[in-house]
């Protein structure tokens, strides 16, 4: 589950609920390219905004279509006792790892998050993923803390928001981390735009947004850090640039990727859970300038 | 509803669940004091942990228990259609207004917190009370937003997170925000330490988490305030200050505020959700200390 290449989808609706055609045509996509594991219901697959039923309907889905890849399920939520009900239908639904973001709503002490992990890592009987990304959960995670929530049961993972650039600076950073943690302990890398990056410092393996939906053009990018090409892997990533920015500019990935899963013709047009919206006519068109000059459609 | 005090209390719980005979402990002493009106499930009311189910019994007992005073309640959800649900749980258990955060997870544009107030005020019955906390939230509302929202049908009040001191530049800032709404919309301050400032600046009530276990402190500042005695207001704010100092230590008024419901014996020692966690046995101490000097024991 945890290396290579980790592909998160959207989760799309339509009028009626969750688009289940739309969201198993994004899965084939996937399981056809191969992809290393599946990330359901991360922040791009729009969690926050489903029921504890939609959530366990999702995973039951992705498992049943996954050909055989492990799946991954976010089980975040406010309360600690939601969370353990979340784990406890992900594991019979048959996740095979659990992705858990600490999310605040007055703001979490060091000593509330390291408290929500250690309830769950006791409670559950699959592999963990401490999702750190203070952008959507609010929550910082000091190294410190990191080192403790390590030393629990069943913490496989850390999905870690970024690296400093350039390269030296990532390494010295991964590192450091590194040092801090128990070898079992596998970092991923999310924040597609540092991907290359991360890699090259030492990360494990790619949590990634847009293999959710251009799994071939993440792989092309994987494997030539793998290949130990560090100019290709740079070449990679710096084509993607035009793909970034529009990260940047609609405030994450989740409204580029929705606008881009229309285009591809795998959703309604308006695939979103509300209040969320689809990007203007004038931004989806940048949408599609951008995919369609990087060969993406 | 929208005049006067209007007091947020904690809701308890214990090991069990919600702790209902501690909420109606707490809510005698806001009926006891006659307050104007009740704020249940607010930000310190702790909806945001809460299921739906939790959330609807919550309400019934407030309305059953809240001997004639009207009753507002957060109908706060990341989704819309969850939103929807819980106004209608709300509506149905006797709620005499709703109190609705717009929640983001990825950050919302303005257009998406617009688009969420207008198809909740369209679908509701009861008036709307727009919460405007960007500490828990993550939402920043404009002035251009506000006035936007204000012309919606059933929106009835701002509860606004603060003012600017000292008093003409508070006066100039809510003298600014009339200009801009329509005559209905009633301006409510929240923010404790702010409160006697904003009222002598032109608010017209007070969303008050003192107020939720300190009925009758409040309510001296409150008619300080209304006695048009700005140096008998100001000596009620400042004789508070130790309270609003432990506030601002622990990251906002809840943990204080069920520190205190315990030491007042309303309340078992563990009274948070998880991941919450009560303040430790020092920063306990000092609660105690700080309301007994204050004499709201």
């Amino acid at each position: 589950m945890f290396s290579g290449l980790s592909a998160f989808p959207i989760t799309p609706v339509n009028a009626a609920g969750i688009d289940e055609n739309a969201f198993l045509r994004l899965l084939k996509r996937l399981t056809r390219a191969k992809v290393d594991s599946l990330g359901v219901l991360g922040s791009t697959g729009s969690y926050a905004w489903f029921t504890r039923e939609q959530r366990r309907r999702i995973t039951e889905l992705a498992v049943a279509h996954a050909e055989g890849i492990p799946v991954m399920v976010s089980i975040g939520a406010f309360s600690t006792d939601e969370v353990l009900r979340l784990a406890e239908d992900a594991q019979q639904a048959g996740a095979s790892a659990l992705l858990l973001p600490a999310l605040a709503y007055q703001g979490l002490t060091q000593e509330e998050v390291y408290g929500l992990y250690h309830d769950v890592a006791h409670a559950v009987s699959r592999p963990i993923c401490v999702y750190d990304n203070p952008r959507t959960t609010h929550t910082q995670f000091s190294d410190a803390l990191y080192a403790r929530i390590a030393t629990l049961p069943n913490i496989a993972s850390f999905k870690i928001p970024g690296v400093p650039e350039p390269l030296p600076a990532a390494q010295q950073r991964i590192a450091a981390l590194r040092e801090q943690l128990p070898a079992h302990i596998r970092l991923g890398i999310s924040g597609d735009q540092f991907a290359a990056t991360a890699l090259q410092a030492g990360c494990d393996l790619w949590y990634s947004v847009c293999a959710g939906l251009f799994p071939y053009a993440a792989k092309a990018l994987y494997e030539a850090v793998k290949g130990e090409s560090s100019q290709s892997a740079a070449a990679q990533t710096q084509r993607l640039e035009p793909l970034w920015a529009l990260f940047r500019k609609h405030n994450g990935s989740l409204r580029v990727m929705a606008a881009a899963a229309h285009l591809l013709g795998d959703t309604d047009a308006v695939c979103l859970p509300r209040p969320l919206r689809m990007l203007t006519d004038a931004d989806t068109a940048e949408v599609q300038r951008v995919i369609t000059e990087l060969g993406l459609t």
